[in-house]
C-alpha cells in the first residue's frame, strides 16, 4: 500500500514549542506511525503543487491530511484533484483541524464547524462500534491527558459509521471518529491531535490512525470519476 | 393523538424515597408531561394483561415504556402484541432502564447492555442533530444535576438517527437519544430518567419526551403486520 | 410555508414539443402541483440573480430545483447562497436532471453520475419505506407509462433515508427517491420527470412532490450557517 | 476461517427436480462455492441439535443459512445459541427464503415479509455500492435467467449498507443484498437462490456469497455476549 502523509507544515516552522513536540514535523510523526502499514511518503503545502501533483496522487492508495493555519492557501486545482482521486477510490484520513480543510468541506458539503477551547484538558475517546476494524486493539477508553477541546455541534452529515465519541474534562462531547463513503473512496475523520500537544506520539492514537489507513485502502483498485453514460436498451446483453 | 404511558410501577410501591420523587408514580409524572400532546391514559404492570389488552393497544398511537425491576415478569404474549402494534405503525418511546425491556430487545435484536453507576453525578445531554424535531426547543446542553450514569458501549444496532449524546461527570459518554424504525413504527430511546432522581420533573427532559411522542406518531395510520403476498405477474395493472 | 419553484426554463422556450407538455413552463406545472401546500412563487434562470437574490432565499422555506441544459451557466455566487440557505435550514427538493446541478453536487460532494436512455419506456416507482411521510397516499407502485431511463450506478452518498426505487422496462433500477440532511436543511432528490414527458402532470408524482415539500420544511426556523465557536470552560453554566 | 454451511435439507430429500439441481444438497453446492474461502463444514436441520451444538458454533467464524419449508421446526434453543454467537462476533450470511428464518427475524425484529411469485423469470442484480467488498469482481448487472420473484415492500430495518438491488422481468424491485451489524456480528442477506433453480451454480452468485463470507468474518475475534457492567467512578484509571 502506498500512503502519502500530507501536512500544512506551518506551525512546525514558526513555533518553537511545536517543533519540540514534532521535530520532524507532524508529517514526520505520522509517517513513523504508519511505517508498518505500507510504503509512506510525505508531502507538504510549501512544495510545488503542495507536493500533490497528479503522479503522486495516482500512486497513492491512502492520503492523510493535516492542516490548520493555511487552509485558504490550498490551491483549488489541488482540491479538485484530491476530490477526483477520492471519488475514484483513494482513501482519505482527515485529522483534527483538517475538519476545516477545503477538501473535507468539499466532500461533505457542510460547514464542518464545531466548538473549541485550547486549555490542555483530558480527552477520553470512547469506542461506540467495538467490532469496527478501526477500533481493533484500542483500549476503552483511550485516555489523552492534555488536549484541545472539540465539541458539538459538529456540522457534518450523519456519518456512515460512527466509531468513536470523545468526552472532555469540561463536559463536552464530540463525534471524533467518523466514516464516510464518497464515490468509491473511504474517508475517516479522527479528531485527536493538535500541534500544541504530543498526541501523535500516543501509541493508541497511532494505532487508530494505522487502522484507519488500512480500512481506507481502495477495494477493487482505483477508477476514474464516472461520467454519465448513455446506455442503449439491452446493453448488458 | 392517543398516548398510553406504561409503567412497571414497582419501585414506587416499595420504596419511600421513590414515592417522594413520584407520588403519582413515574407514569403519573409522564402523563402530566404529555398532557398537552394528546389524550393520555396510563397502564401498569400489575394490571390484568399489564394494562395492555388488544383494545388498548389498538387505540394507542404512541406507547411510552418504563421498567426496571421486573422485566422478566412481562408476559411474552403482551410483548408479542406490542411488537405487532409497533410493526403496524404504533410509536414506542422507551425510557432509561427500559433498555433491558423484553420489547426493546425484541425489536432491536441485540443485548442492549451498557455500563452503569448510580452515584448521582451530573449528566449533560448534547444535541448532535439540532434540526431534528425531537431536539426542538431544547437547550445545548441539557444539564441534569444528579443522575445515574449510563455509559458505552451500548449494544444496540446503529440508530437510524442519533439525536443526543450524554456525558457524565465521571467522563463516560452514552448515545442516549436514538431513533429506530421497525416495520411502520417509530421507536425512540431516551436514557435520562431513573426512579432515584426527579428527572421526569425536569422541564427540558419533559420537552424531549413530548417532542418524541409527537415524532413517533404513526404516519398514514395503523396497519396489520404484513404477510408474504403471492403477487401474480402484472398484479399492479 | 413559502415555496420557491426554480426552473432553468430553457427547453420550454426553445422546443415546441416541450411547450406542449408545459405551456406554463415546468415551473408553472410544479407551482400548480404545490398550490395547496403553501404560498408558491417561481424563479427562473434567465432572471437577474437567477431569480434568487438574498431576499427571496431568506423568505423561502422550501426551494424546488429543475435544470438540465444550462447547469454550467448557474452563477457560483447563487450556488453559494443556496448552499448557505440549506445549511441554515431551508428545504431543497431536487428534481430529475437536477442531479447534475451545481447545488446538488456541492451539497453531496460526489459526481452524481448515472446511466440514462431516452426511449420513452415504462417506469415503476416502488416505495421501500412505506411509513415515510413522503410516501403517504402513494400507490405501490406508481406507474409512469413513458419516461427517460435513469439507472444505477448513481454516484451519490448513501442517502440518509431511501424512500423510492424505480425499475424500467429495459430492466434497470434506480434509487430515485432519496433523503439527505446537510446542516439544518433537508434535501429530497426525486428522479421522475423530464421535459420530454408530461410527468409533472401525473397525479401521483405531484403527490410525492407535495409530500416532499412538506417534509423538507425547516424545523425550528432558519439559522445562519454556524461558525466555529470558542467556548470557555463552563460556558453552559 | 471456519465456515459452517447450514441447510434445512428438506426439498432435496423430497423433490426429484430439486435433487437434479442439487444432487449434494444446497449445502453441498454452497460448500463447493466456498471451498477456496476457508475450511467448510456442513450442518443440516435433521441432525441432532440441527448440527449446531455449542462446540460447532464456537469454532465457526461465519455461518450461512438456507431454509424454507421447515422454519417453524427449528428449535428455539438453537436460535438462542446462534443469536448469541452473532452478537459475539460470528458472521451470518442468510440466503433467499432464509428471510423468514427464526434467526433472521430474531436479529432484525421485523416481520421480514415480501412479495413473491414463482414463474421462472429473469432477475437482474444491480450493484448500488460498487466499492463494497461484497461487490468486488461482480458484473453490472448479474443476469439470472430464471428465478423466483421477490419484491418490495421487504419489511426489514433500513440496512446498514445496501449493496444490491434486483429487478425482475415482471417489473418488481427488491433490496436483495443488505448488510446489517448486530452486536459484534456482521449479517448479510442475499436474495438470489431457490431450490427450484440452479442459482447456486451461477458463478457470479457464488462469487457474491464467497465475498460475503469473507466480509462477515469476525474482526478482533469472538466475544461472549456482553452483560451490564457496574463501573465505579474512575474505573478506567
Amino acid at each position: 500500500m502506498n500512503i502519502t502523509v500530507w501536512n500544512e507544515n506551518v506551525h512546525e516552522r514558526t513555533e518553537e514549542h511545536v517543533r519540540e513536540h514534532y521535530p520532524d514535523g507532524i508529517h514526520g510523526a505520522l509517517a513513523a506511525a504508519l511505517a508498518g502499514v505500507g510504503s509512506v511518503t510525505t508531502a507538504t503545502q510549501e512544495q510545488p503543487s503542495h507536493g500533490l501533483p497528479p503522479e503522486v496522487l495516482d500512486r497513492t492508495d491512502v492520503l492523510t491530511w493535516w492542516g490548520h493555519a493555511a487552509h485558504d492557501e490550498v490551491d483549488d486545482a489541488v482540491v479538485d484533484r484530491v476530490q477526483a482521486a477520492v471519488l475514484g477510490g483513494m482513501g482519505l484520513v482527515v485529522l483534527h483541524s483538517g475538519h476545516f480543510a477545503k477538501i473535507f468541506k468539499r466532500l461533505l458539503g457542510t460547514s464542518c464547524t464545531l466548538r473549541w477551547r485550547n486549555e490542555g484538558e483530558r480527552e477520553l475517546v470512547w469506542t461506540v462500534a467495538p467490532s469496527h476494524p478501526i477500533a481493533e486493539g484500542v483500549p476503552q477508553p483511550i485516555v489523552i491527558e492534555s488536549q484541545e477541546m472539540y465539541g458539538e455541534h459538529f456540522d457534518i452529515p450523519a456519518p456512515d459509521e460512527l466509531v468513536f465519541v470523545s468526552s472532555f474534562a469540561g463536559g463536552e462531547v464530540f463525534r471524533g471518529g467518523c466514516c464516510f463513503r464518497r464515490g468509491r473512496g473511504r474517508i475517516f475523520y479522527f479528531s485527536p491531535g493538535d500541534q500544541d500537544y504530543p498526541v501523535y506520539h500516543h501509541p493508541d492514537i497511532r494505532r487508530v490512525i494505522a487502522n484507519a489507513v488500512r480500512w481506507a485502502a481502495p477495494v477493487g483498485g482505483r477508477h476514474p470519476v464516472p461520467d454519465a453514460s448513455m446506455s442503449p436498451r439491452g446493453w448488458f446483453g
